[in-house]
């Protein structure tokens, strides 16, 4: 028998991404953990609206996403914690900008996507910003045979339920692949 | 310097699901690897338009998303590689329902949230099924304190660029509160 815990959400962890944007003229981050993928080239993130990267994303319609390594934790949580409102969070990192001229984006982070702004899913509470990916910026530092190594990359992946942080571990399997032993005679 | 990857999704890597609805009238199970959080009860599934699963989930207006741990592997990865337009994925796994009634779910995982259709994000290529959590069921051998412990759960992570199932590492910190030590001075 299994315990019924109500409507709680259990879809983690998540990468932990630090969302660049534009809001009045400056570039703001903000730290997001509810992030999804919705195609091979639109990803969305989900942002309670209150936050004040949302205007931005809306005004220029562009936004970048980059990976913060396990290195960069202080710094990641740091940018969740206080609202750019109030505080220029871009003075934490180095920045620099790609094709879209409005979406800053971190020299620190070995990975960086360059956002143009699909469409909003909207909810009473949320906006989901959906972007389309123009370019992906890499450290080759992480990548192995030109390809993304995450075992090098070393993601920040977020829990809610511990409120914590935590590392990617090894590999267990490949995909496409390990479950073709249960073909036999099954098809 | 950055190297430039093109538009390559890095949004990785992000927990594997099996995604159970009634289609035709019988119980199927589907692995997805692109899946999101949109708010705290809205969780999201980009689904290529040819899956089988896609016609039920229409129909029905219901889905579950099950968490299989990292001794499911083989199981998981075999209803990705299979179709249930002509394999019977239901037999792999004993099943069980809820307060929907169209949303199998999966004993052997043991995390499972049961899904209202809330909308429908539309892409050439993709449906993107949009659910409203209703109800989470768990094993209670993978609560800590009554809430889910991921380090108990041990999910299995997909990662695009290496097309294989990771596990989740450590602790690196707490979130929320990591990050207070750059505040001294920056507000």
């Amino acid at each position: 028998m299994k315990e019924r815990l109500g409507a709680s959400n259990a879809l983690y962890p998540t990468p932990t991404v630090l969302v660049g944007a534009t809001v009045n003229g400056k570039p703001n981050f903000i730290t997001i953990a509810h992030v999804g993928i919705m195609t091979h080239t639109h990803i969305s993130l989900g942002m309670a609206k209150p936050h004040h990267t949302n205007a931005g994303i809306k005004e220029n319609k562009t936004f970048s996403v980059c990976l913060p390594s396990e290195n960069l934790v202080v710094e990641t949580d740091y940018c969740g914690i206080m609202t750019g409102k109030k505080t220029d969070k871009a003075t934490v990192f180095d920045i620099f900008y790609g094709e879209l001229k409005t979406a800053p984006m971190i020299q620190q982070c070995k990975i960086c996507m360059e956002c143009r702004l699909d469409r909003i899913v909207d909810f009473p509470t949320h906006d989901v910003f959906v972007g389309e990916i123009v370019q992906t910026y890499a450290d080759e530092s992480v990548l192995s045979d030109g390809k993304i190594d995450v075992s090098k990359l070393k993601p920040l992946l977020f829990d809610m339920s511990s409120k914590k942080y935590w590392s990617i571990g090894g590999e267990i399997a490949k995909c496409w692949n390990v479950g073709k032993q249960l073909k036999t005679g099954k098809t």
